[in-house]
């Protein structure tokens, strides 16, 4: 049935968002917005990754334009100093510090290569609701780590994106996608916590990157396993076997290709994403003309997306009000925005997990 | 008295618009927006221009940059098909078509050398409510197809530039103006569906332009008529004589130029117009060198209005308060205005008629 | 107490704001926008400056890209001929003038190189009202004129900037700042018409760019007055002598360096501001490398706090309901903000007063 397309506030405060990569967070502080907030971020001495508001409490000079004292930073404007903590312990030309000289601080973990940060209420930022990407730093995987794409859409979008495999005959027809990838079935399965859809495309050939990589020599057995967890992490798992050697079955060790896209678009503003991913595998890892083909092939593939995306934003912003229908293959993207609406229902019952958002 | 400025939504939907030249339509589809609705238009196998909705039905991704396949065209995004008709007939991965898997579809008509769309409802689209401009199609005529202007102001400004021949004096005094012509009257006649304004400038030198053109060795006499139909199709006609052979009385075969400027500007929005114009002409028919000066001189004159009436929509937007007075030239003008207004008011009456509409 | 910044309207209209330099005012009339009102400026046959709403009373077509025919101006779209006073005195093709065929005109007044402008209710308007800046005029000073900076920042950020002297030490480090000044105590008076602060930097060395001017052998005193009144006006004095020379006290003929920076900052919109300002000195009158040194590196001085001004602005447009907090430094900044408060109140209980404002 047709039915108007999201609401406009869709973000979930109470959550681990990918703020950066480690490689982008150092002693100058830099500028960037999550869910609307704008966020300075720089490292301390001992390197911890910091994360403030940016914005001086005193007249709303960017702190991300000042400069970095020790594991402090000054506001390049009237000087007032802020610890890591956001707490004004200096202001110029007085002694006495008003209780309410603070900047909101921000939680922040490094991890998988990525510095995190939760944007909801400090006290329940808990390291233990980080997605489990461990293959990030296993020994046996390869991770290649491409920069953040920038996309002027909603990051649900995006999601939306990786929990649909229609799309790949259409937007990457040159690349990874084929026509036949429609006929087989989607089994999906789901919590509240989780949503996956498996398909098996059988007795088909590879697609043009993965014959390059795997090198069949028949047909192959293809499974596409695609795994949302809330608010916006999703691993595309792929493996490509040789046809009839059990794969789908789950026999083990009989696979060529196993490798993992993880993303983690993050919410810049409800129109606006920073998308982070990267890519994962367990084969070839000291290849460098593999791991150059991962970052550049596959990162093109991703990039195909960007401007379909963009397009699709561009256009839901022109026609606020047109209504959409459903199709069989948005049985996954709509259960992971179920999920994600759940979330943000509790979140909105429990007013003060959100008290600090600036929204 | 002062009065301020029109109100926003001055669209009559029920009419055709000029959509492009016939030449712009390709079996590529393309997008341009009419009466704020996105449109995309592309051709069929046999060459009949189609006109839909630039906007997938499903996730909204616009049709204008996906696939033509046949009649049909194919979403970039997912791969729905649509029919000419806008009516969806394949959904990758199902078999079950959803009746509101459709997009508006728009009627076109060909004619003249532009395809012409119907914003309205498709029901009353009638081909005889065309503008008759046959000299378009007439082999004792010559006509010049300029390429469409975009103009950032309201469409109407560009009809009130049409039907005022005051400016010819200050914005084109190089070209074709002379202060000479506010001398003369003008005579004004208007029905429900038409104004007429005709004015005759008598014994006086013709402006650079049309000396160059006619080769007058005396003084000229200058007849000057605008026909206006609604919503906004106008023609310049002019008629330069040799002063005293009876023109301006209708005496025949005495007129050295005989032009029309058909003007039909088609608005993008409330604030920018699509304008479609051309010149016919029935002297020098093969005269490569006069349809340059048709093409490029004729043509210059019309791009001196644009800085015009981009500056006075400017003006209009930042002071959208502000008073305005009445002139003795405005009254062809504000009787053009009128009837867009009584079509519109009576098409409001009749919430059938745009219910298609996506304003 | 955290408090939220400052209402939207922070407008006087009832004052005479620089509208130019005398340089930019020509025959050749020019558009800019004050209070939000656009206006375009020229000059009579004798010189006089006119200023006249920028918009022709028939169909708001901007006069500042019309013709200034004597000591009148011809709209360009249709040949209305405006006065300097902005009565239409000839409409094309008729001979009767509608008595509300008029533009509003601007008061304005050509004094201390620039010319000025009142924009509020022209019977209130009194030269005895400007600024009173002699030196500017004066035989014994000399005057030094930079071009105008365009800020997107309201107009108050600029007067804060000027009244606030802690910022030297963060924004100006390397020009005229050091860190020495925040020890001082500021004392201030004010009333309704003037906030006044002073602060004596005793016995530390001069600043880099002062030092260069004022060749001091050992350390200096330093007195920094700053004088502000309304609606945006503030003269920044600067008089550094050698340390001990007594002119803290009042000591005359004490001093090496005596000038002034004059600042008028005039509105453009409520988020811009076209900042007038100026430099008088009473020393090496006729000195061309110290003049060059004004005129590029005090500007330059100057020029650093449009990034600091355009970023607090743009922080403040992004989050417009966070708090802020208020520090000693801000007591004179604040006192001005209350003059103009005042005003602004006063103004608003006399309908009449800005009856003609298009605000």
């Amino acid at each position: 049935m047709a039915q108007s397309h999201p609401v406009k506030d869709s973000f979930v405060n109470n959550a681990w968002y990918v703020a950066a990569w480690d490689r982008e967070v150092t002693r100058e502080p830099m500028a960037r917005t999550y869910l609307n907030q704008p966020v300075t971020l720089f490292r301390r001495e001992d390197g911890t990754p910091v994360a403030l508001e940016d914005r001086c409490c005193h007249r709303h000079y960017p702190l991300s334009q000042s400069k970095v004292e020790g594991n402090n930073i000054r506001c390049g404007y009237h000087g007032l100093l802020f610890d890591a903590a956001g707490v004004c312990i200096e202001i110029p030309g007085q002694d006495r510090i008003p209780h309410d000289a603070r900047v909101r601080s921000y939680p922040t973990v490094e991890k998988y290569g990525w510095v995190w940060i939760w944007m909801g209420d400090p006290a329940l930022a808990d390291v233990a609701k980080l997605p489990n990407w461990w293959w990030c730093e296993h020994k046996d995987w390869a991770f290649t780590k491409p920069d953040m794409l920038y996309i002027p859409c909603n990051y649900q979008l995006v999601t939306d994106n990786l929990l649909d495999v229609t799309h790949l005959a259409y937007v990457h027809a040159t690349s990874i996608g084929t026509a036949a990838i429609t006929e087989f079935p989607i089994a999906v399965d789901r919590s509240d916590e989780h949503v996956r859809m498996t398909r098996w495309v059988i007795d088909r050939p590879a697609p043009p990157m993965y014959q390059t990589f795997g090198q069949f020599p028949g047909t192959a057995d293809r499974g596409q396993i695609v795994e949302f967890r809330p608010p916006a992490f999703t691993v595309n798992f792929a493996q490509v076997a040789d046809h009839g050697t059990g794969a789908p079955e789950g026999q083990q060790g009989t696979r060529r290709i196993d490798l993992m896209a993880l993303s983690a678009p993050t919410p810049e503003t409800e129109t606006t994403t920073h998308y982070f991913f990267g890519f994962v595998r367990n084969f070839g890892l000291e290849d460098p003309k593999l791991e150059q083909m991962m970052a550049v092939n596959f990162v093109n593939v991703f990039k195909e997306d960007v401007g379909v995306l963009t397009a699709q934003q561009m256009r839901m912003d022109s026609m606020p009000d047109a209504p959409q229908i459903d199709i069989r293959v948005d049985i996954p993207p709509n259960a992971a925005r179920r999920i994600v609406n759940q979330l943000r229902a509790a979140e909105r019952q429990t007013p003060g997990a959100v008290a600090n958002a600036a929204e």
